[in-house]
């Protein structure tokens, strides 16, 4: 994962599949054209401008290349001309916000380990590069975030980074593992809601 | 918009004028002279700090500079002593928002460029230095930001940041620009208020 | 308070503690052993990063140094198996959560004062520090952070923070010093909820 081209290619889907998911928010919760491109924007760029402050990589991707703003806006528009259409699919809805975790998870990652970072901080970063957009987009609305809401959620990043870290420890071949890696958090991500995995919660705990 | 001085007046004055948007919030929510504090503190700041933080600027221009902190504690300090001169006069209120709206994208737009940023970016940046102290304030209260919730806010915002890259790029005096841009907001946003603009919702939302 | 190595050990007893709070958080709201990790980490380890990034100090400790993390980690899991016991003992809570305030009040001011910060950015920094782990913990489940509902909560970081100052200026020895600014915050916040001090509202508030 030393190839940070697929960083960049990674990272701009992620932002354009999470935009989406801000712009449905926004519909869902009646905010006007500039209500869905601010929660587009802030979904589809934090998670990215977080792990870049915190690599000390300023000013962060988003701002220095327009290609990840354009991308938020595109989604933004999309999700104001075809919500009724995306919201009809629930299942791919579900299928791109899990695409988008693990795009995220693998860049993450993928960019900290590029700047040095030791295994643990650089999988901590890309789970918190994975599960930021979402948050912030959240929390915007005045919701519980997802990360703490859904079961298995965090979990699937956090498999897909340690995969990234796995693999460039033992010298794979970038472009391949960070596909299975990707893979890896949808499928995880995805068995987890079909399947109805439950983690547990704390012994005697409502 | 290269003269740095100008920045920092346009930004002292922003950050005054939106921590008594933060105390009168405060106060509103019945919270104690620290509370009041708190929030007017986050609500005065908060913008320009992100806006160091992306442009790599640390520490931020809010901690280096004790005047910054000064003038949003003066500012708690008003609310605390004023709040109810100041809670009749609502239009005055709504006036002083989109007067710190207009500061902060000119200030925040005007640094982003003094920065070496490309247009879109330092636009972006403008918008986000505007809304940045609003949304921690009514985060910091459980509510929806306001740039959710109102109509030609963020738009106003960015009339403001595009006015000051284009006077940037046309090489207009820095100080007449920065006015004209900062006027241009307050109008933008005061009109949208008083004659009720309404942007366009998704077709088929709710 | 130069001494890095004892802000370092403040640091991470901070983290331990908050990230405990985080956890009981967590295990009242019935969250997943997922949720309890993602609020203890981001208890524990929020006011730091966010101290380190207004410092300039990227990437901050808590991702260059592995220890933060698996403090925070442990502190959820002693969450996960301990909250009846822990939530019996009410007092012992308050007192957890004042001593990771002072810590973190204390650490952050002096860090700050490391880099050379001046007298009244460093003191805001040391609150910053101290309260910033709550307000993400607390605005994560959609709950108005402690800071603004509970009477001097940063008032009692405030003098821990304004006592390191003091007595880095009078050049004290710093393990005292440090030792003595902690038990301040402590004391301060203990005393208030004891005694039920009550911090003024502005007056002809509701």
């Amino acid at each position: 994962m030393t190839d940070l081209a697929i960083v960049f290619w990674l990272d701009l889907l992620g932002t354009f599949v999470f935009a989406i998911s801000g712009a449905m928010l926004a519909v869902r919760r009646g905010l006007d054209i500039f209500g869905i491109a601010v929660l587009s924007v802030a979904a589809g760029l934090a998670g990215g401008i977080v792990r870049d402050l915190l690599l000390g990589a300023a000013p962060p991707a988003a701002f220095a290349d327009p290609r990840y703003l354009a991308a938020a806006l595109n989604a933004a528009l999309a999700g104001f001309l075809f919500h009724r259409v995306i919201d009809r699919l629930s299942r791919p809805v579900m299928l791109l916000d899990a695409l988008g975790l693990g795009l995220f998870a693998v860049a993450g990652c993928g960019k900290a380990l590029d700047f040095g970072m030791g295994p643990l901080p650089a999988i901590l970063l890309g789970v918190l590069t994975a599960v930021g957009g979402g948050v912030v987009r959240d929390m915007l609305v005045a919701e519980v975030p997802r990360v703490l809401r859904e079961e298995v959620y965090a979990l699937a990043a956090l498999v897909g980074a340690t995969m990234v870290w796995a693999a460039e420890a033992l010298a794979f071949d970038p472009l391949w593992s960070a596909t299975a890696s990707v893979a890896a958090v949808v499928a995880v991500r995805v068995l987890s809601v079909v399947l109805g995995w439950r983690a547990p919660r704390a012994p005697g705990s409502q």
